[in-house]
Parts: C-alpha cells; sequence; structure tokens
C-alpha cells in the first residue's frame, strides 16, 4: 500500500528482495487485480487507482508503469501468451490438435480465464488497442504451436505448403464461437470435434497457402 | 414525434394509415435507431428516451412496448433472423455451404450490421438477455439452413445421422473468430475455405451425432 515507494516500477527496488523478484510479484498482482476488475465491471469499470489499491502497490507505480488501461490490458495479455502451455508434441498430428483443443478448451471453461478472454474481447470490439493486444496474443500462439503443423508435413501426414495459422485458427474458432456467439456447450466433445474436423480438411489440403 | 399516440404501440394506430404498416414502421425506426446507438456507444450508451427521439417516436411508445435496453436489442436480434436472406438450395452441398459462408461473410462485413454484430456479441458477454437473444438467434438460422444437410444426407453426400446444427456452426466459426478473437482478414478466401473444410469433414462423418 506504498504510495510512491522508490523504484517499484522499475526494477531496481531498495532492500533485501531482488529486484526482478519484486518487480514480477508486482506485475503479477497488478495484472490479477487488473483482471478482477475487468472481469467484475468490464472495461468501463477498471480504475488504474483501485486497482493498484486492490494489488497493494503504489499508485504513482501503477501510473508511471502502464499509464492507462488499455496498456495495462495489453500487458495482462501479453503475460497470458506468456504464462501459456507449451506447444505438445506427441508424434502424431491427430494427438497435437487434440492436446492443443484440450488446452484452449481448459482455458475457455476455466472459471477465472473464460470471463477474463470474455471481458477482453468485448473491450477490444470498441477498442483499437486492445484489439491490437488481443491479436498479437494469437499470433504469439501461433508461433508456439506452428511447429506441430511443420512436423505433421515433414512426416508425411499434410500436404506440403500448409499454412499452420489456417490450421490452428480452425481449431480454435468452434470453441471460440460457442463461447462468444452461439452458446453451445463448450465441452471435451466439442473439442475433439475441433480437433476431428481441423486433421480431416488439413489432410485434404483445404490449409495450403494459395502463394 | 408525437408522445403518447393512442394505440402507436399495439398495431391499432387512428387515422388513415393500415395499423399493421404504421406498427411495422415505428419498429423499423426504433430499431434501427436503438442499432445506430449500440454501434455508437456501446450497451451501457443506449438510452431508450434517446432512440424514441432518434427514431421520431413517442417515448411513451418506446417505454410501454420495449421497456427497457435488453428488450429491444432481444427484439433488434429477433427482426435480424427474421429478415435474413432464405437458404439456398443450390442442388449440392458444396453449393449451399458456399453460399452461406459467403452470406455470412457479407452479413459480417457490412458496414452496418459487422459493428452490430461486434456491439450486440460485446454485450452479450455481460448481459444475460442479450447472451439468450443471442443464441435465439443462432438458433434460428441453423433451423433455416438444416435442410441444405438433410438433402445432402438424402442425396448420399453426407452420412445418415449428420447433425446440422454442428455443420453450420462449424461453417460460421471461422468467420466469427476472425471478427471477434484473431482480426484475421475477414474476405472471400476465408469463406471459401470455411465451406471447404465444414464439407470435406461433414463427408467424413466428424458431423454425425454420437446419439
Amino acid at each position: 500500500m506504498n504510495e510512491d515507494t522508490p523504484g517499484a516500477g522499475g526494477g531496481a527496488g531498495p532492500g533485501t528482495v531482488r529486484p526482478g523478484g519484486r518487480t514480477a510479484r508486482v506485475r503479477e498482482a497488478v495484472l490479477r487485480a487488473a483482471g478482477d476488475a475487468l472481469v467484475e465491471r468490464g472495461f468501463g469499470g477498471v480504475d488504474l487507482a483501485e486497482v493498484a489499491r486492490r494489488a497493494g502497490v503504489g499508485k504513482t507505480t501503477v501510473y508511471r508503469r502502464w499509464g492507462t488501461v488499455p496498456v495495462l490490458v495489453a500487458d495482462m495479455l501479453a503475460e497470458m501468451a506468456e504464462s501459456s502451455q507449451p506447444r505438445a508434441d506427441t508424434g502424431s498430428l491427430d494427438g497435437d490438435l487434440a492436446a492443443l483443443a484440450g488446452l484452449i478448451l481448459g482455458t475457455l471453461t476455466d472459471e477465472r480465464q473464460g470471463p477474463l478472454f470474455k471481458a477482453v474481447i468485448a473491450t477490444a470490439t470498441g477498442d483499437g488497442p486492445t484489439a491490437e493486444a488481443l491479436h498479437r496474443f494469437y499470433r504469439v500462439r501461433i508461433t508456439e504451436w506452428a511447429p506441430c503443423v511443420d512436423l505433421a508435413v515433414e512426416r508425411g501426414e499434410i500436404p506440403a505448403g500448409t499454412d499452420p495459422a489456417e490450421v490452428i485458427r480452425s481449431l480454435s474458432a468452434p470453441l471460440y464461437y460457442r463461447l462468444l456467439a452461439s452458446g453451445d456447450p463448450l465441452d471435451a466433445a466439442a473439442a475433439k470435434r475441433a480437433a476431428a474436423a481441423t486433421a480431416v480438411a488439413a489432410r485434404a489440403g483445404v490449409f495450403v497457402s494459395a502463394a
């Protein structure tokens, strides 16, 4: 609750605490408080001073390090991208797609992450910087998981020229569609169907780049 | 701009105007004004009195007929479902799916309907009655287009037991995912790929109901 703790935002914290450790803890506490506020009250209800108070962090630290709510939400998405699970390597496209579908399902049905994604996506529909941060999040995830597709090409499971980004989007889309639009159950059957449909279409060459 | 025009909300309008015609025109004007307000300022910015003013309709008419903003948004979705184009019947599953993908693409990229869908979906993430109205909208669309799938089963193009709802969701999802989440281009190539992936998966039996 210290206002203006020297260096708290810059990673040069004083005393016995390692600077990196303290900076990381401040970020974690602030992003958690921001996420709570976003889920509870939506984008318009997020207030930096209130986030600082909830996080037990000096207000000036939050203003100096993040400055605005869109920057805070963008950092939250960056943190989610950093901390998401690494890609699977099961040795088959079917196995890898099932693993990724399970990971997405787990995220979207998680009692905290699910509402957080809904809130961030709702915000992104009306706020350019949040939309950009959201799109960056998906690009990071695609980069992380693209090797699954490249390896499937190398193993001869799917045609050369298959676009990894299209495969991963095809797998993700049905689960997001249920969460955001249709409201149909987000369950293991839906994840399994998304993986099966994507695998069949990938084998048939649907995701081969036109270029 | 008449306040309290007798019967204006009930379809029993006085004078030379046919009742049905006047009621329909009032609804059209009010829903258009509500859509404008929703796109411009989001759910929280929709005000019934302001909608009435913009629509050139008595405030009491709007309060009596719709009462609350969620009811107004629900009626907007009902009107969109009613007025959406009837299903295609091209004689093949590929043709019908391409037609529906083109229809969805046209809606989501329309300069009015696209932002309206974004605004309604953003609202639905935080408002139960709007979410219910949105889900109802997709159920209506699925009912309208389901015969395309049933006819494909009859023609022997896809296996018996294929669930029409799953086919239509699979076709819709990649386009909504681009609009709402990933921000990737919503173009003819995306629509074509969605239709092709869905057709291949349908032929392979991915959408056969477990029951």
